[in-house]
């Protein structure tokens, strides 16, 4: 590839141009960030396993009707997608409270909510990524009242495939967050990353941490965890 | 009045029960209170203002189709009010970027908004009154989907009325909160107050603050300010 310009440079992943103004490089990084990037470490190992984890999901996606950004990964640290103009939007769901939502609302972590609860976020570093309405996403223009009920569309049904997926290796999907862009067509696909780092997984039997509240709440070693979903994630037939 | 407990206590009014279960009693404070209370301060002459310009206003609504709580002022900081079961949401309208809401999506103070944007905020002062979206307002139970959609539409009704009632007298209604609670019936009805403190008046000409943020801002005296409002109001023919 000659063409390398650096296009984006993210908490845990940087993204590249190609020869292709169509397709563009992820390359994950070994760094982990909490506390919206104040709490900074290099986990060595990390890209390796959220490149493995993000395609396979992806993959199944595809399988399972959800359109996504994903085209092939390249490396153990890389993997092209398709180039996208990016919603500045991060998308919540969730289905246990937990995390900032059982402080904000006081309903207590582990407590199942009665039905998927949706929030976005509006993504800017500079105003520390702020919760957000459906008036608030439209005033900023950031999507119209179509894109907004297409995105939500979107949310629901990732969410259905995600919990029946991570339901056939013993692990509930207590929330998770996600990133829309457009391509050239204006669809609406799905795009940035699913991992430990944008889920809150807990094994079904213990309520262990399979995800970044290891590293955001010093439970222990955030790698052995990570390798722990991927390995119970190829146990599914794909 | 012999039964005369205190039902309730605000940072700007006082609520008693009366003899009929149906009907409170609110006292309306010389107080003045900024950032959720933390700054409190003896304004003398504000509960009289208050009084009559929520009086005013409510009576103005009822002549113009928008259910509320006001029976009649009884005295110069007094009136009686319907008694309803509070939901505990701060409504928000807002017509021109201001205050908080400018700073959180950095949308400059004054920017007229293309559309009036509703905000809702969860009324609970240990989590210190957070904004929250539909999901969060139906997950809660603070309201159904069905008396969301009435709540939104009252708003949007009493956002048209007051913009009129204070076009008249020079004012442009920035934005403003409001609060709402269900009589046995289970209608819901405007509640609370409609005062300077609770929404944001600019003078049509020069753009000079007619409310509270003459007061969380330093700008001056509050009392003239609010004569000025309540003057302005009486001129209206109602």
């Amino acid at each position: 590839m000659r063409d390398n310009t650096l296009l984006y440079e993210g908490k845990a992943k940087k993204l590249y141009t190609t020869d292709d103004p169509k397709i563009l490089r992820v390359v994950y990084l070994d760094q982990a960030t909490a506390l919206n990037g104040i709490r900074k470490d290099i986990v060595q190992g990390k890209a390796v396993l959220n490149n493995q984890i993000t395609s396979l999901i992806f993959e199944h996606f595809k399988q399972n009707g959800v359109k996504n950004h994903f085209i092939e990964k390249i490396s153990k640290h890389e993997q092209l997608v398709e180039a996208l103009k990016m919603i500045p939007l991060e998308v919540v769901v969730r289905n246990v409270s937990a995390g900032s939502f059982a402080k904000r609302l006081a309903i207590p972590e582990g407590q199942l909510l009665e039905f998927p609860v949706l929030e976005f976020y509006y993504k800017d570093d500079n105003l520390d990524d702020p919760i957000i309405n459906d008036d608030h996403v439209k005033i900023l223009k950031i999507a119209t009242e179509k894109e907004i009920d297409t995105i939500k569309e979107e949310a629901y049904k990732i969410n259905q495939v995600l919990i029946e997926l991570f339901k056939k290796v013993s692990i509930r999907l207590i929330d998770f967050k996600i990133e829309f862009g457009k391509n050239n067509d204006r669809t609406i696909l799905l795009a940035d990353e699913i991992t430990p780092d944008t889920c809150r997984l807990w094994d079904e039997k213990t309520n262990d941490h399979l995800d970044k509240d290891v590293y955001r709440r010093n439970l222990g070693e955030l790698i052995p965890v990570y390798q722990e979903v991927l390995d119970r994630l190829k146990q599914v037939p794909h």
